[in-house]
């Protein structure tokens, strides 16, 4: 077991990726959102974490059937984004190591996933 | 002159607008922008401000000149979304009365301003 | 009826604090918030809004026992703040006329009111 | 060179210690700021992120100093957060793995770093 080592290039690049995850997330949670909405504010969140450093590619899907269910429920028309209305691929490459890492719900939370370690 | 009275129409129109300015401002301040994803983001304010009540038509520019200009004296490719970079108006309409708000620079600040109120 | 006057000081102060309220709002939704850090979050978000012009003062109430019965049902010891766990007061002051507003749930929603416009 | 690998714990803790300074940085970048209120702001900052799964440790120290300077210049007596006033470290531990971060201006730009990584 070693102590206090340099991170080595994965190690960086997963630090790279919850960097974004935690960015997207916390930039934009709170966004009026509206099922005729929903596809702009998923491209412009895509658009503007793929500027960060790092970042190959973005994917958000708004799980619009469940902003429709709980519109359904509800009197208003809109409602706040959320994690559970979201589903996200963020994919980093840092010194050509890449890192796929994925949003979605497990058991009622939105966790944060890394997915794949390549060339590592 | 009254004391404690309710509010007016228009009064209650200007709460309403002032809202919609917070919002769009406190939400997105921060938000990862270069010259190629200011139109994705400036769409996605418009739709999601859009969403609250009494709100009639946001408009967003984004002051690209002022955003290419920051990025040639810098080494990076991409900024932080601030009021500097932003030209914003807001018409809200609440019980038929109109209230028209704007936001750009003075003095070097981002102002938030009433333009006008109609119907009052 | 009028049409494209200028503000009254007292719509002015009614925009005022409509921009207050919309920044409280959407500069701290989403907040990771638990009955232990609610009253430093609530301290920062009073503090952080008195600085905007304006402005004469600001009281966040968490609402500490819905919090809690939240994470009583939940698996997590933290959840993210959002408008039914907030209770909220703001005095904005412009030329003489003060303006108090209030945020509180209404049939399942944060409401932000108007409370009462004084010296008009 | 292996492929497409689970993440080891380091990488995970990694992942995690990053998830949180996007998190701090995004959700608390723009709120108004002055001398007088960076250290409630400081605090509730500290707290907020300290809920987060694995966070161990958070210190937000602002630069009174460079924000005292920016405000003797301007004719505001309180400008918006951003990376420039802030210094942080994060400590995050997974599975028994710490991970240190940190995030400071180098060059001109608030720059978040791995710092060590013990009992990888």
């Amino acid at each position: 077991m070693s102590t206090d080592e340099t991170p080595t290039d994965a190690e960086a690049a997963c630090f790279e990726a919850g960097i974004k995850f935690g960015s997207l997330y916390h930039q934009f949670a709170g966004t009026p959102i509206a099922p005729e909405s929903a596809s702009s504010l998923a491209t412009a969140m895509e658009e503007a974490i793929e500027n960060q450093p790092h970042c190959i590619d973005v994917t958000v899907d708004v799980r619009t059937d469940d902003l429709e269910a709980e519109l359904a429920d509800s009197t208003a028309d809109y409602t706040e984004l959320t994690g559970r209305f979201l589903e996200v691929e963020i994919v980093v490459d840092y010194e050509g190591c890449t890192v796929v890492t994925h949003m979605a719900m497990e058991d009622g939370y939105p966790l944060m996933k890394l997915e794949s370690i390549r060339n590592r």
